[in-house]
């Protein structure tokens, strides 16, 4: 980082479960800060948030918000991020945008900080960070990428609900409690607020993350697809994915098939690659019943991987369980490991 | 069936979870019961249950309790069936056995009535009825099959913590009220009952059922691909799976990948031959947010399958969500057919 300089942030979604990680994650990294400024909706304008000891105001974000801002980070939906990431754009800021508004612009870069930090270099204003679940995989893939190339991968994902916002945290908890009481119930959020119809998430799997499109995959399923080719600059890599919501709070899982451009590799050596990877902490010991789990990744910072097999017929297939906190390196610490580069590279106007 | 004949049934573990679900599949479908016969271990011998408006005592169950059974349900875990299952074949029973402890013995027919129930002309006494993961799947393979030829499979599995027992049920229903209430507990059943360690199945994931095989595959996941080419009589096909434990109480799901022998075939295709298979309920409608769900599936007896799609690369890969509940058709349910098919084909002695 460039020595003493400091930047205004901005932080847009401040009282969200996002914002909230990504204003501690600032100042747990000791992020450069000289001002810090939160916006949010007229609705949550006016409560207090305590940034290194400080009591600061949360405003409603209107245009006028990012004068003289050096960088934003936006977590506040992707109608907000559209209507004012430009403006604040055009005020001179550098914006780190969490929805998925401007993922799959062809102009704005897409970064996972340990895969493809380069691309930041390319910037326009705009750096959308990818949807947590397709993070977490591209981490995991991108050291077997580089060493072996990649064909095709499968992926059947196991979501948590704060992927759904505070309201479904709160859905699926009080749901929880009136299954176990006997209590009746109706959904109302669940598996997308909004959608026509909603369903039980307690002590339930639902196979629906964001709408259906016309294809029959789900929005969700698709970002998965494209924002991972995006990412690591592979038009022709097959991915396929089916999402899955489950009643687990945070922390998402993945079970992941690999086929590999190289035949031969063992198991044993993608387990060592991985574990000197960046972001990487392998965690795979089946004689002692260790690998990855939502539960033990909440306040992690690291994509785990684990339960790593050889396919038991394509000798270019693999198996893996990838999990990670979708808070953090699925929202708020990718948005600050952008900010960090952008700092590092000295990318910031 | 044969008119008139009616038969003497017992059923081994008749207090447990599966049991209980025995004897009420045996009474809806008015089964040709002369007498039934309740065993259990010695400790909870003595209950009674009700069969048909008559209380039944369960007793403990000794190679001598098989004298004049003519077909004897085993669901009382592996080592029983070791014991007893060889004793009621002596004294001329025909047993449906529940457990792994048969299954892959060649000799002894695995049956899933739907998919091959001209095995069970070969039966020598035994008849194993498959694991609750691999009978829903194989439902929903089989037409695939016959109509275009199976290549390659690969299922990450969602499954219910019945299958592990009423004791798991408990210990999840406890460890979800610690949690929301903020209280301490020490995980002491799940994943498996007996291994060295012990997890957090409330609002948790959990890559783990059954004990890990030396390949890194569990035995869970190792029954999986076994006996799918068991079933489907076909030692080439190629089966991979990853199975997962989640804290739903009733109703395992799967999110299939299939390769057909077959280029060609569109999705729609796959969903009127499976509509029109047997076992098989298609629930199958993105614009209406209509696809299975564990909690729709409990109490009933029929395999779902839905969010069926066209991989987007590959001509001959189909995905699929397969659902059902897994103390019916994934044990009380499928033995139950079994034994009517043994009444129909006239195979009881």
């Amino acid at each position: 980082m460039e020595a003493n300089k400091t930047y205004h942030v901005a932080v847009v979604g401040a009282t969200g479960a996002v914002g909230q990680q990504m204003i501690k994650t600032l100042e747990e990294q000791d992020f450069p800060v000289s001002k810090l400024t939160l916006l949010s909706s007229a609705r949550s304008a006016g409560r207090k948030v305590t940034f290194k000891g400080k009591q600061i105001t949360v405003q409603e974000a209107k245009p006028e918000s990012f004068e003289g801002v050096d960088i934003a980070l936006f977590s506040a939906g992707g109608s907000v991020s559209k209507e004012l990431a430009p403006e604040a754009v055009n005020r001179g800021a550098v914006v780190v945008d969490n929805t998925s508004a401007f993922r799959m612009t062809p102009k704005v870069p897409l970064v996972v900080p340990e895969v493809n930090e380069e691309d930041l270099k390319k910037h326009n204003g705009i750096i959308a960070n990818p949807n947590c679940s397709t993070i977490q995989m591209v981490v995991a893939l991108q050291p077997l990428k580089e060493k072996y190339g990649l064909k095709k991968i499968i992926v059947s994902t196991y979501q948590a609900v704060s992927g759904a916002g505070a309201n479904a945290i709160d859905e699926m908890k009080q749901q929880t409690k009136a299954v176990l009481e006997g209590e009746e119930f109706t959904p109302e959020i669940l598996p997308v607020k909004g959608d026509k119809k909603h369903y039980q998430i307690a002590f339930n799997a639902v196979p629906q993350i964001d709408v259906f499109q016309d294809n029959g995959f789900t929005f969700e399923e698709m970002k998965m697809i494209n924002e991972t080719k995006k990412i690591l600059h592979d038009e022709q890599l097959q991915v396929a994915a089916t999402c899955v919501r489950l009643p687990v709070e945070t922390g998402h899982a993945e079970s992941v098939y690999v086929e590999l451009n190289k035949a031969g590799v063992k198991a044993k050596e993608i387990q060592e690659l991985l574990s000197e990877s960046p972001g990487i902490v392998l965690k795979d010991n089946p004689a002692e019943q260790e690998y990855p789990m939502p539960a033990d990744s909440v306040g992690k910072r690291d994509v785990f991987v684990g339960r790593i097999r050889k396919d038991l017929d394509r000798d270019n297939g693999f198996h893996l369980w990838v999990v990670s906190d979708n808070l953090l390196k699925g929202a708020a610490w990718n948005s600050v490991q952008i900010a960090e580069s952008l700092v590092k590279l000295n990318l910031l106007k």
